[in-house]
């Protein structure tokens, strides 16, 4: 039982869409499904913009929509209060752009105000992007993209690059409404199929963009993905069984609906965190900017890791731990995706079980199930 | 039934270890069967090197092994007799490499003496490196890997880079023994499992030239997949269920043994061409640069369009056409990967009928089915 913020639980029905034969990829057959699957994605991105699909991790999608629309030397703001705000830092300056980070402290949220500053200061326009990452996995905190991006929108000026890897599919990112020219996405997320597939949706700023950029790029050059996806079909070989998963999956989302879906991670959300109040685990990060997607807890009296520990071995149940410094003192619990209210329940129920066993005693036994299952049922 | 130089056919037992639900790539599980995998590609590949997997095409794997370890300006020889070798070039030139190109018509090896000369010429030793495609997938053509080889070891100074996407578990790729710097290969070939995977192996003047090199990368670094690769992790979320399936098809490789792979492409590359010539199609390319993965037939009294729609819709046989000035002019029998000689016998019939069918009376009925089954069973 996976409650990691990815891969995340995939469906049967997903899975048996993916241990079909393959098909040929030059084929009428598997450009019906590129056409089916692309207009699904733009019903999921909210656009009209090109939704392009790429064989990469997530990371993949993030790079190939900074490298294609800047060149050597540009100016670049990026949001960095978290593991991957760090990571598009460093991809930046990897193909030599100058980049400005805004930070703040992993827990944290992004301040919109320190955009807002750093973009009424730049007066020559030089900033030719702002990048920064929705809801931050390392950490559980969802960053108030919408603010900032009004901040974006102000300068005039910058497009924005959004890594929306755990906030896709689990909250709203309403591309088009939102003007949001470059978003990023993975497959082992809120998409609800295995890794292996990264999506990266391109607005007409970023295109014109794209026309004068120079850095070097070939298997991650979106220009050829754009010009065959017109036709249907792909620069290179496509993972065609990950292709039938997508489809499948696309078709479970667009049964349940975007609302519904939202709502579902919402109240998911709520349910998890008030378990862990009514346990007595303090939440890493404010309820303010919780992400959708995973919960981050920085248990006091008990081991994070032997927490998980107890929960993998004995109740088969994968909690993901902290990453870099927050390695061994956050536990984090996944719900993004293919995740039931029954399964917020089991997950409390096991952590409950979990710190009695390990000799926590700071919480009543069956709060956490009880404040979890009255948000869920409320 | 597909006879396409990839995605090849896929086994039953590797779509259902495909189909298993995805594990936590963190985890201790994901970690040992990483370890597993990657011995068994050092085993297909025959050497101690590292390779290194990436969630990528076969072009990923064959870039990443050209970025990583040239620099700005470095001056390369490179390979082009076909789609690929015309690819790697592109490649190159986009990192702002300076390219110089042995060429030779489509449908023809690349001459060993060409590189000899080339080579022979760089008294100040400017080549940085040889790149070259060992199957070419366009054409059917097989280079001669081996003498081209000799010559870059005569040098002495230049790498030796190859594409061995449609060659590698096809036909001999002694990485050590012939001392290859840089090997690409992908998942949809040889390999037996669907597309969405990719291989590169490294050897150790390979790693000492990634020390100086300077080309920007991030997503195809790959001095992060190898000092996670040594902990048996990844850099970026892998594509799990294609590492379930490369866990299965590895076994059954190593089940079969790489000679009997070999003599079993071997057999079935010399069965098909057999056949054709039964049948008075002209092959497109000679016997003694024929590739073990892929034969091209150039029709004269029949459309080849045709061919392989009738193919096609009547039979559900899958063959590939010509890519580029070859469109419309060629056909291409895949026999690379899981193919059995029956499906040799079953597509060589299917081709009879097919061109009975088509009014081409230029064969004697039977005689292609005759001429295979002859050398299948020899």
């Amino acid at each position: 039982m996976l409650m990691i913020p990815g891969p995340t639980p995939v469906p049967e029905q997903v899975l048996l869409a993916m241990a079909k034969h393959p098909m040929g990829h030059r084929s009428g057959e598997f450009s019906a499904l590129m056409a089916e699957v692309t207009e699904n994605l733009k019903w999921l991105h909210q656009t009209q913009n090109d939704v392009l699909i790429l064989a990469a991790s997530g990371t993949g999608a993030m790079e190939a929509g900074i490298i294609n629309f800047l060149s050597q030397g540009d100016r670049v703001l990026v949001g960095n209060n978290g593991k991957f705000g760090e990571r598009w830092g460093k991809v930046a300056r990897a193909y030599g752009l100058e980049t400005q980070e805004i930070t703040a402290e992993w827990g944290k949220p992004l301040n919109p105000d320190d955009f807002k500053a750093a973009l009424e200061a730049d007066t020559d326009k030089s900033i030719k992007a702002v990048i920064l990452t929705h809801s931050e996995t390392s950490t559980g905190v969802l960053n108030d993209l919408e603010t900032i991006n009004a901040h974006v929108k102000a300068h005039g000026q910058a497009l924005i690059m959004v890594d929306a890897v755990t906030s896709m599919g689990a909250c709203p990112v309403p591309v088009d409404a939102w003007g949001l020219d470059v978003v990023a996405s993975g497959s082992q997320k809120g998409y609800m199929i295995p890794p292996g597939l990264a999506f990266v949706s391109v607005g007409p700023r970023a295109w014109a963009a794209y026309e004068t950029a120079n850095l070097p790029k070939f298997y991650l050059d979106l220009g050829p993905y754009r010009k065959d996806g017109a036709k249907n079909t792909t620069p290179f070989t496509p993972p065609v069984n990950l292709f039938f998963a997508l489809q499948a999956a696309l078709q479970m989302m667009k049964k349940e609906g975007l609302e519904a879906i939202f709502a579902r991670h919402d109240r998911q959300r709520r349910a998890t965190r008030a378990a862990m109040a009514a346990l007595n685990l303090p939440l890493f990060g404010a309820d303010d900017s919780a992400s959708p997607a995973i919960t981050a807890v920085m248990p006091q009296q008990v081991d994070a890791e032997q927490v998980r520990s107890v929960m993998k071995k004995r109740f088969d149940i994968a909690l993901a731990g902290g990453q870099d410094h927050l390695k061994g003192k956050i536990f984090r619990i996944g719900h993004l995706g293919f995740v039931c209210d029954r399964d917020i329940l089991s997950a409390v129920a096991a952590l409950e079980a979990t710190l009695t066993h390990l000799g926590y005693d700071q919480f009543t036994p069956g709060a956490g199930v009880n404040a979890a299952g009255q948000i869920l049922l409320a």
